[in-house]
């Protein structure tokens, strides 16, 4: 955050594109973030923070204002833990304190991951063949990211892995931004469609899982993006380990179980239209699926407790749900 | 077929647009095996067998480009048995008898097919949600279809039926000719993400699965589309019965296990690149993951027998494979 205006990488562009986008108020800042130009589970709570604190300095005394700002910054994605995290402590930080209160949520947030890439890169044996799910890696964090953490840590000391990246349709996260992050990194990895998971799984290719996660609850169940839920099924049917990474931002203790966590359904687009370059570089939207059929396009979905391994945060690794993290 | 053409429907452009393609000689026809402009387990073999017929035709006495165009064929596409079991028939005709025996293949698919239908039907009671993977429609077959026969049959019959067509990627048969067929024959259906099939199973309104074959094996082990794998691992988790629907033409009594199956690997493009109409309707190419990954691009899976409930085809529903069938 520079004056009032907040500054994202564009996701929605990478990545064909990289381009910094100004959120000159706290609306602009929402406006990211319900489109997706800032999207994963740190990242979008650092977001949210920021535009409660744009709020703030917008309009320092009036209440109503304040409040009518908070529900608009937490109705833009329902299922995202840390969002709501972070809205509610730079809200009750006040005039005073709301900008020093959404920077320490994403330095900490940096922190957080720096630390659970050092904790879950134990798990990560040299020569390891790791798979993933949608992308959280840094782009969806302030840094470092959560479950592609751990790689990062392992691949700097030194250690072979290697990183099965499913496309994680219907918005590419995996083949779009999990991919180019890898490549940055140097860490070798594949492209697979999201249906090849059960065949290199069965194969037995894959040593090891990791996903992040938008929201665990006090029991452990766990909302991440949508086939995360299939990948835990199949890991489970092949004895792979499968373990969700994230920081203590994101557990929910005030939601039971799963049951709880309100499911995002997004647009039909999403499915239906894919946008690219063409051969030219110009960006193209087209139609990928058949016209005038519905499309069913839930966001996200819920892994049950009992099919994740544990849980990697900055706290350490843990089987179960430590109430006193809260 | 007539005269020397082979006269296809162009699949590679549906659902966008509907233009039949003529193969010229058995060459055209092997490409348009290969380039999937006909795919489909049935719809891969009346094609296989005509090209064998055409072979016959061009050069009726000579052993040597018989054998060479026999050899081609069998090349376009490994693991469909239909294309390996139409090729042989049609051979074995030789030159008198090759057109009537690439006929009776191609009408043999057909009544197999509606057969399919009538039999699997008794599966569907009124008021299923059905779910399919990749197409194993009529576009697939010569007529009817193998998985959506049933469907095609319930659905004439006054049933009501509901149909979860998953997309399918890379090539997206599910999104694009699935969803299509379903449409034309005004049967209700949503097309979903290939990775939000287990959270449609997960909250109980998947009843039924049924997905076709591109060969079965001896023991019943069964390499279907990329995915299928996936779906039957799911359905099991959640209790929904899974079938697969096949005529016996795709029964390889030859290959003991799935581990004798050859798994085709096709191109990254498939998974990098898609095409379809912008706005403007002018079909374009785009990118749709980030360049320099590398990509793996399995195009089938086995999935064991023991997660199959029952095979559909035109001689009865079973448990185990018959082999007085062959």
């Amino acid at each position: 955050m520079e004056g009032n205006s907040v500054f994202l990488i564009d996701q929605e562009l990478l990545p064909f594109q990289f381009r910094i986008l100004e959120c000159r108020n706290h609306r602009e800042t929402v406006g990211a973030i319900r489109n997706m130009n800032v999207r994963g589970a740190g990242a979008i709570g650092a977001a949210a923070g920021y535009a409660m604190a744009q709020a703030f300095h917008e309009q320092g005394g009036n209440s109503g204002y304040i409040q009518a700002a908070k529900s608009l910054i937490e109705s833009a994605r329902p299922t995202a833990q840390n969002l709501f995290y972070a809205v509610q402590r730079v809200f009750d930080a006040g005039t005073v304190g709301a900008l020093a209160a959404a920077n320490a949520i994403a330095k900490e947030d940096a922190d957080a991951c720096r630390e659970i890439g050092k904790i879950g890169s134990e798990l990560i044996r040299d020569g390891c063949r790791l798979a993933t799910h949608c992308n959280a890696g840094w782009l969806a964090f302030v840094d470092h990211g959560s479950a592609l953490s751990p790689v990062y840590a392992a691949h700097a000391s030194g250690k072979k892995v290697f990183v099965f990246v499913d496309e994680t349709r219907p918005r590419g996260q995996g083949a779009r931004l999990t991919a180019w992050e890898l490549k940055n990194e140097g860490i070798p990895h594949a492209i697979i469609p999201d249906n090849a998971f059960a065949f290199y799984a069965a194969a037995g290719k894959i040593d090891l899982v990791i996903v992040g996660a938008d929201r665990v609850a006090a029991n452990g169940d766990t909302a991440n993006k949508i086939g995360t839920l299939e990948k835990a099924i199949i890991a489970r049917e092949y004895g792979i380990p499968f373990y969700v990474a994230a920081p203590v931002s994101t557990f929910d203790k005030q939601t039971a179980t799963g049951e709880g966590i309100v499911i995002e359904e997004r647009g039909e687009e999403e499915v239906t239209m894919q946008s690219g370059p063409d051969e030219t570089g110009t960006i193209r939207r087209i139609r990928v699926a058949s016209p005038d059929s519905p499309v069913f396009n839930p966001a996200f979905d819920i892994t049950p407790a009992r099919l994740i391994t544990a849980y990697i945060t900055e706290k350490g690794i843990t089987e179960t749900i430590d109430p006193g993290w809260f």
